[in-house]
């Protein structure tokens, strides 16, 4: 048995070699890879793509699996051993049914389409990057009819990112929350001169910026000899290993919360990402439960945290320090309003706390209805704005600040988009619980204190990595089902308090 | 026919991938990668080279290679199609030679050697360097016994960087090379103050020596949407693919040269692989025809072009107005003498033309030794010191100054130092073929204008890749072999004039 588990994991630790070594690529694709690499890298990519693929779905695997299932081994549920079975097991079933080529052809189309997406997007032209999306559509309709479904063509893709979660239980909980937002905007709309926030749209020195926002995820426990942050035109985080934690983010130089709760929000992927249980690197499990848990640690960090009052009152005196000619005379508690000012925009990764999911709920549905044929291509960026005008009552003035915004769709991810308010509900969910175990998190939040938090969250969340479903872990955690009480309780006491209603 | 040329391509096309995968995950490792990513990017290079080995050995390759043989095809000799076959075929026969653990071994021990390295030079103590260093010479006498040999082991394993050129050929070079160079440094010796270089060894800001090469390389034809340039330790040049080059390089606030040679030097490399036909992307030919050749084509831009009167007559009034702190006062003449000052001194890169090969002949001279069991691991600094006074009539006050100065042997590379001086050589036979053929080149460098030469190197030199042998290429450029005759002229015009002898 033993013997056999070797096997299994020097097969899967071959396979994750070349997955991250495909990590190494992407990552350099995004930040200092120059134009002129763009096709040989997406051969490559393809390459190494298509290869772990194969590895993954020889037969062997399935018979090493099949020797190894739970009624043999007897092994405990939370063990590592069992864990890794029975999350490859669900892994392989799923890999057996896509073919080969389609991953390599997902590979190769989509080097090409975040090329052409980034000059269709600097140039502010959808047209260019229409062709590309095509195919990308295709290929998910291919992959969603390879995968199969019972309910909507969406099930299967969603499974990708938030597994065993489903499109119709999304919808639900989209309608639930779109009913509580939809009043609470309006009641902030009309109080919205009451908060002002012209004090962050000021010129801040971009390596001032840079240098502070390291300064916060050191204190926040971000180990640099085990990660480093970079520059790219949409923030993201990797890894390369549990020793190798890569964030990226942007800076604007006109605009203080770009940089600032961009890498805030990347560090909470970044921790996550780090504190997995080093007995689990080089396997299936090194990585994050689904994208949703992967969220709601990003907007723990940057919200529940970086958005709060005890937060700024520790750093906020720092930041003073650091841009005294923009902030001197300001007063903590104005700068907590102007960070935490409500109003329809038109980016998503900028909106604020309140508004954020309903972009989301536009990028949901128009997922479905271009995977259900519902809409064309051609058409996306005028359903996009009149989305945007239904969903926010604001229209994007060109393609750049509408769809060509986000980098989901040029990486060929559709489904993805639902696990960014998935994440933000259960941020609040992990927070409550937090809170309660640690009566004095606040007090220690606005002493710069975070090791007791984030000795919490490893030990209830990072440590397991993969090993638990998105369901399984949030129960386990809170004792709970996923919910959007918590968030929406979180919402309207902290925004009523500043709004005044 | 066509069939099989295609089946073999693709076949190359992967296992290339596979190569330049390694090659960012290497690159990424001396540039960007925090101490925490070592472990695990040991395992991902291995498995990467491993797996690229295995891929290259199959039977099928073999099967291909020999219905493609030119008895077969009737292919001409000058063709993509037959000196694809004809370099692949020595390639391959040599690869199967070579155990797959060992190609894995060599990968794993290296990674981690090389941090081991960047630290004991950090703290100039060799003997954290020590075990890792055996381990390599233990891979390398493998490796020679793999590959096998007549007359020395070094042969096999200078062959993989200078293909079909033997140790006693180089010995044989090398002491002619001595027997010219020794009575020059000591004529040089006699009136060593008649050069002052005390002007270089002033504070120039980082940035502005960072942006002065740019400027320079830009000049000379390098392509930045093809290519860039990042910081590392130890200056290298790599490729991702003929349309991504990466160049890196080190700044040494206290000491103009580091930083501008280097980047010219680098970029010597760099237009070498940008220069590469199109036509050989992705197979095994688009790479140079061997260290030696890469060299030639670094140390021309570098030193032919780089350090003349003629390039300096240019650039020197741009140099003064970017450093008129530091130059304003200095006319081009002593500049141009302090930068081809003549002494004995401890770095290699550092080195000056004329005392640049002794470097060399030791590292020759201790390779062959470590390899042949003449010296112990543990008595290589001592060994270091001692050919360091014969050589150069000085020795290293410590070990960072001396045995650990190179990157080289972390990187599990024995027979890799004598390319160094063959480039030398043939830099020199290539440049006066140039200036045979472009007769106003002198003139053209004095102008800032480079296309000529770049044209003519990219149409005699860059373009065919690894097609042809060193040997034919300098024989196919110059018509004449690998000779010291036209560098041990050079060396003696330039310095007698300099030093007035």
């Amino acid at each position: 048995m033993e013997e056999k588990l070797q096997e299994l994991k020097t097969r899967l630790g071959e396979i994750r070699d070349l997955n991250k070594a495909a990590a190494v690529l992407s990552w350099d694709q995004q930040t200092y890879m120059p134009p002129g690499g763009a096709a040989a890298r997406a051969e490559q990519l393809a390459t190494l793509q298509k290869t772990a693929h194969n590895w993954f779905i020889a037969d062997e695997i399935g018979e090493l699996l099949e020797a190894l299932n739970n009624d043999e081994t007897g092994w405990d549920y939370d063990s590592d051993e069992a864990s890794l079975v029975r999350v490859v097991a669900r892994d392989y079933e799923k890999a057996r049914k896509v073919p080969s080529e389609l991953v390599a052809e997902f590979a190769r189309v989509t080097t090409l389409a975040h090329e052409a997406w980034a000059k269709a997007r600097e140039q502010s032209d959808f047209s260019q990057f229409q062709p590309h999306l095509e195919k990308i559509v295709e290929l998910n309709v291919r992959l969603a009819e390879a995968l199969g479904y019972e309910d909507r063509i969406y099930d299967p893709l969603l499974d990708q990112f938030e597994p065993e979660m489903k499109t119709a239980h999304v919808a639900a909980i989209f309608d639930d929350l779109k009913a509580e937002l939809v009043p609470l905007v309006k009641a902030i709309s009309e109080r919205a001169n009451s908060v002002d926030d012209s004090i962050l749209r000021q010129t801040y020195e971009e390596q001032k910026q840079w240098d502070f926002g390291v300064e916060v995820i050191k204190d926040f426990g971000f180990d640099f000899t085990r990660g480093r942050q970079d520059k790219s035109v949409h923030p993201f985080t990797t890894s390369f290993s549990i020793g190798d934690v890569r964030l990226t983010t942007r800076v604007d130089p006109n605009y203080l919360p770009t940089a600032l709760f961009g890498t805030l929000h990347e560090c909470g992927h970044g921790l996550y990402e780090q504190g997995i249980s080093p007995s689990l690197e080089r396997t299936s499990l090194d990585d994050g439960a689904s994208l949703g848990i992967h969220e709601s640690q990003s907007r723990l960090w940057e919200n529940l945290v970086g958005r709060s009052r005890e937060f700024w009152s520790h750093y906020f005196p720092r930041l003073q320090a650091v841009f005294p000619g923009q902030l001197a005379g300001v007063d903590v508690e104005t700068f907590y309003r102007a960070i935490n000012r409500v109003e329809p925009s038109l980016i998503r990764v900028e909106a604020d706390e309140v508004t954020y999911n309903l972009h989301i709920m536009l990028r949901f549905e128009l997922e479905n209805e271009m995977l259900e044929g519902k809409v064309k291509i051609a058409d996306l960026p005028e359903a996009w704005n009149a989305g945007m005008e239904a969903n926010l009552g604001i229209a994007p003035p060109n393609d750049a600040l509408g769809v060509l915004q986000d980098v989901h769709w040029s990486g060929g991810m559709m489904g993805y988009f639902p696990t960014y308010s998935l994440g933000n509900l259960i941020s609040v969910q992990f927070f409550d619980k937090a809170k309660t175990d640690i009566p004095s998190l606040p007090d220690q939040i606005a002493a710069g204190k975070f090791d007791e938090l984030l000795s919490w969250l490893r030990e209830n969340i990072h440590r397991h990595g993969r090993k638990y479903t998105p369901a399984e872990l949030v129960k386990r955690v809170t004792g709970n089902e996923l919910t959007a009480t918590n968030y929406v309780a979180y919402i309207k006491t902290k925004f009523s308090d500043i709004y005044g209603f």
